[in-house]
């Protein structure tokens, strides 16, 4: 439906059809996942295992200004966003759909860069673009559905499941991409200079798929990690974890009641560019590590045993503290005693 | 991310939480072919079979108007739609997942109408919610995607495949839509009160699931029907059935070489509000029909010998024509000579 749009025989504008050539340049059509791809009413997955699948929105002026993000990146992070939630799975992505609002000022450069930008992406992890959806819209907007084959029989890595005694890790950066936000809101992309990794890691977050599956292969002949990806930062998200917080587990399943946590997070395990910017402001940096969300960076928890040979195969990988059975978190022997003061992307003024 | 939104203790606003209670109300979260629901960062698909998946778009003055859409049949449409591209592929719906973007202007009352309204629609066809993801947007974007299962061994029904000699058939009204489309723009839902057929077209579409699964059964013993659901019309979505056009088959595939189709469509077919509002508006009933994009019929051809089960099996199937060899498209005698006069999303004044 489009009665609003006015026909037009120009030759310079957004076609769907000049969209999807862009898209056929760059994305292949076939994949050993897909028994039928783009072009149809539906793609046909061939499933011969079970599937993670996951959907996340990637909205202008929300998750991204066109002010200081290239569209190159713009249509890596859009992806890299989403395939994320399968790292946090050790799942191995294997396809996704794209849904595409447009506005008129995207003009086919511009699109040519974003979806190169994607496609890299999509190479890299050998990944198929299965279909979806082209509209006009006010502003650029995406909604990525992605979805993964599990590495090992018995499939996934999930929440829940930790044990009083196990290790807390963490795999990637704390509080880095909430500093590159931080900056890049305040001085565009002249930030890159004085703020080169905060802003990398805002602007090109890097998921963490081999971790993901490496971890999800260490649970293959023991009791599996629990894992998933901070997207609220430790604070609001570790005791999603332990199941101490329903979060996103609306589904009024309980579970974990009664652990907690101790863990340490000194100075020292943290980004330069994090301390340095939270002494600027007048801050902890290690509350700010603690609050910052948007890292892509995942949390989980594993038997004791089972840390050295995670140490050994995951680079970057570094342990947070361990499990307890009390039903509090302590961070370096403090109290963490609002566990809800993380991001809640809807909680607005009235 | 929500850096630019606003944290507050007010307890008659949207929160993450608060909405996801409201789903957890309305939506079942276990499913037989769910291993895992929402609350992770994944859902778990528990497929032992291919399935088909699709996502679309249903965006605020795009798709719909809130001026004229009550918050259930926003709720209802948004999920309709997708649901029949499942239909066009035969498919049985199994489950899908939900993004969300919301205004400010979104109170608790609209948001649990809207997902009452797709809380229905999702009962009728036993379809689970499995995960999805929330945002602050400045107008009301929904994005789904759906997926489903065959309901025979052998899949999915599919475009092109058709032969010379082939039945065309469409299974739903055409032009009906579009005409409610048409005078819900001009009179809002005062509209209803002399069109109700037309405005229930376009604010209610039925997915014509039932029929697309009698079809993938008919095709189980014999050469499958091809399928497609109309989205823009048949003027430009026939050429797309026969692969005359490569519309979103933009996959380098080139299939159907050389078939064309005469087709018939009197008057005496057409609802009678699409022919009342052609005739007030001076245009051909027929014309208008054959334009009309937004039905959610589908649109098929089968061997002739299969056409007498499938009239006696599906309400509502009528027949249209005859594929025919040559490459040209004739309707009431009439060559269709610009098969790509339909929507286009994207046309736009430069």
């Amino acid at each position: 439906m489009a009665a609003q749009l006015t026909y037009s025989n120009s030759t310079d504008i957004l076609s769907e059809d000049g969209i999807l050539k862009l898209l056929a340049k760059h994305f292949p059509v076939t994949h050993p996942s897909l028994l039928l791809g783009r072009g149809d009413d539906c793609a046909v997955l061939s499933n011969k295992t079970p599937l993670a699948i996951s959907s996340d929105l990637f909205l202008e002026d929300v998750h991204f200004r066109k002010t200081y993000f290239t569209p190159e990146e713009t249509g890596y992070k859009a992806l890299a966003v989403n395939i994320s939630d399968l790292a946090a799975c050790g799942a191995r992505p294997l396809g996704f759909s794209l849904c595409l609002g447009l506005p008129a000022s995207i003009d086919v450069p511009w699109l040519e860069k974003f979806i190169t930008g994607m496609a890299e992406l999509a190479k890299k992890y050998n990944i198929i673009l299965a279909g979806g959806d082209l509209s006009q819209c006010e502003k650029l907007h995406i909604c990525i559905t992605v979805w993964g084959e599990p590495v090992v029989q018995g499939g996934f890595l999930v929440r829940g499941g930790s044990m009083p005694g196990d290790i807390l890790f963490v795999v990637g950066r704390l509080g880095l991409a909430r500093v590159g936000l931080q900056v890049l809101e305040e001085a565009g992309r002249n930030a890159l200079n004085n703020w080169p990794d905060a802003c990398a890691a805002h602007l090109r977050p890097e998921p963490q798929i081999d971790a993901g599956i490496m971890l999800a292969r260490a649970g293959y002949n023991a009791r599996p990690p629990a894992l998933m990806d901070i997207s609220d930062g430790i604070m609001r998200d570790l005791p999603r974890l332990l199941g101490l917080s329903g979060g996103l587990r609306a589904t009024g399943q309980t579970q974990g009641g009664g652990l907690g946590a101790e863990i340490v997070l000194a100075r020292g395990q943290l980004h330069p560019e994090v301390i340095r910017h939270a002494l600027q402001q007048g801050l902890d940096p290690v509350h700010e590590a603690l609050l910052g969300g948007e890292d892509y960076a995942l949390l989980g928890s594993c038997a004791p045993d089972m840390l050295p040979a995670l140490n050994a195969a995951i680079p970057g990988l570094t342990s947070l503290g361990v499990v307890t059975s009390g039903g509090n978190i302590l961070c370096n022997n403090e109290l963490l005693d609002n566990l809800n003061s993380g991001f809640d992307h809807f909680m607005r003024q009235a």
